[in-house]
């Protein structure tokens, strides 16, 4: 069966009711387009796992501050759809603004605390825009499972907080950062890098890298964070917007060794902000634990 | 089959997915219990139209101010389970608040502008609460249709915007205000009324129905509300909390007459507070359209 291409919100919800109606298990990898790899990865997971998969490709307005890279963010729907058909996934839904945010739109959904840092701290109306319309995508879709990848670590936990305080009925499964060959996380705004930042960014991975291997050694956060930041500041015309190390289920800077410990950074070159992370498991000595890491 | 009571959330979910399973549908009645007959019969239109109901009974703490009357609010359980029995319905839920707000609760859903009027303003946290704890109950139940009373008119306004703007599945339904003999409207609150306030309440409805008059008659919005204002203010120890004339979509003061015209007042007696509405319907000249009404 070909693949249902929809903008409208009420035809793919009956569409996927009529997916229920058979028993079958849908799974749903909501995206902004501009496809690469990180997505598949998480479309390859639906495939596996669900009976049935849909993919929506929306770039979400109410998530992108005033003054962000909203106008400018890639668009490649040909493409996009291109790539979702030879996976053989069972539908993608792309709406318009004009079919997710009416004139007289007034309701929000928000998680507060998790997000009022990392990400959160430097795009402040960024996650009530997130789960705004990830919110409205589960109501239209009413998946059994949702993908997210874990670049968008804040995100993700941001999601499953949602998930559980308003008892949505989905699964949050999220899948590991896909890394070009240099260890540049795979980023639909990847594209925007000219050629000497595009050799600079793969500083982000190498960095963390780095960093997981001072904290298994029992360096401390504070330390860490010097020194990495150091690191990355070498490289010209680069401007760091976060460098933490946080617990990763409060992301707070007062870590509790047992959740492991979350370095994640926003970095921006040029216009183009970049974001990586590493979630650091196992820590051999206590010394990393309740410490304020400033 | 017997009457199921269930305060577990999981639980109460799986019941209604194996109601959905045989392709029956829920009708779902959220209440904060004390039952009265104007719960009675939106369970009564909700037994009429679907297959089952459910009816669920919490008093929402999250939708309460402070100072407000949650403590006070009445708790009649065994008496609304005995008349839920009788009435024949499939399940209530009765969730505790260690079921419904965890300690790292952190999620809200809100709508605004039209929560910033009427009952909004003098209860800056309620419609918040409201629309939080009813996405909640929706995602729990998974109903085909909800009930809600036209007495707290905005709420359902509210809710109905929530339903619009997050595309929830569900069909909303409103059902007429019942009073008792003497005009009062029917709430859980009255019981809190000494005898001399149960005495001048019904000058409330008395109140409404010579603004619907007058209204008819083409008497301006600020002169209705002036006239009604003084016979209300009539009545010792009664402090009225607000008195308005709006459009009954935007409710604002800028009247469409096509949509009618809403009279909504909101009035304590000693402690307790009072609501009441009523819907203008038809108006034989245009001397309302458009006008500001203070």
């Amino acid at each position: 069966m070909s693949m249902i291409v929809e903008k409208i919100p009420e035809k793919i919800r009956q569409y996927c009711k009529s997916i229920k109606k058979k028993d079958k298990s849908i799974g749903f990898v909501p995206t902004m387009g501009a496809l690469h790899e990180g997505h598949l990865s998480l479309v390859k997971m639906s495939l596996a796992k669900c009976d049935e998969t849909v993919v929506s490709i929306y770039v979400n307005p109410s998530q992108f501050g005033h003054g962000e890279d909203l106008n400018a963010y890639p668009r490649t729907l040909d493409n996009d759809l291109m790539l979702l058909e030879k996976m053989g996934i069972s539908a993608v839904f792309v709406p318009g603004n004009e079919q997710m945010y009416k004139e007289d739109h007034m309701t929000s959904v928000e998680v507060s605390e998790i997000t009022s840092v990392l990400c959160g701290k430097s795009r402040p109306v960024h996650f009530k825009g997130v789960t705004t319309v990830v919110m409205k995508l589960f109501n239209i879709i009413n998946p059994d499972y949702a993908f997210f990848g874990e670049k968008d670590y804040q995100q993700a936990a941001v999601i499953k907080k949602m998930v559980q305080d308003l008892n949505i009925d989905v699964k949050i499964i999220t899948g590991p950062i896909v890394r070009e060959s240099d260890g540049l996380a795979m980023s639909s705004r990847n594209v925007k890098l000219n050629k000497k930042q595009r050799g600079q960014a793969p500083v982000l991975y190498k960095s963390l890298i780095e960093a997981e291997e001072m904290l298994m050694l029992g360096v401390s956060a504070v330390e860490v964070k010097q020194r990495i930041a150091d690191k990355i500041k070498m490289q010209s015309e680069v401007l760091i917007d976060y460098l933490e190390i946080v617990d990763p289920v409060s992301l707070e800077n007062k870590i509790d060794s047992k959740n492991g410990i979350l370095v994640a950074l926003a970095v921006f070159f040029g216009n183009t902000r970049l974001i990586d992370n590493i979630l650091v498991n196992k820590i051999d000595n206590d010394r990393n634990q309740n410490e304020k890491a400033g």
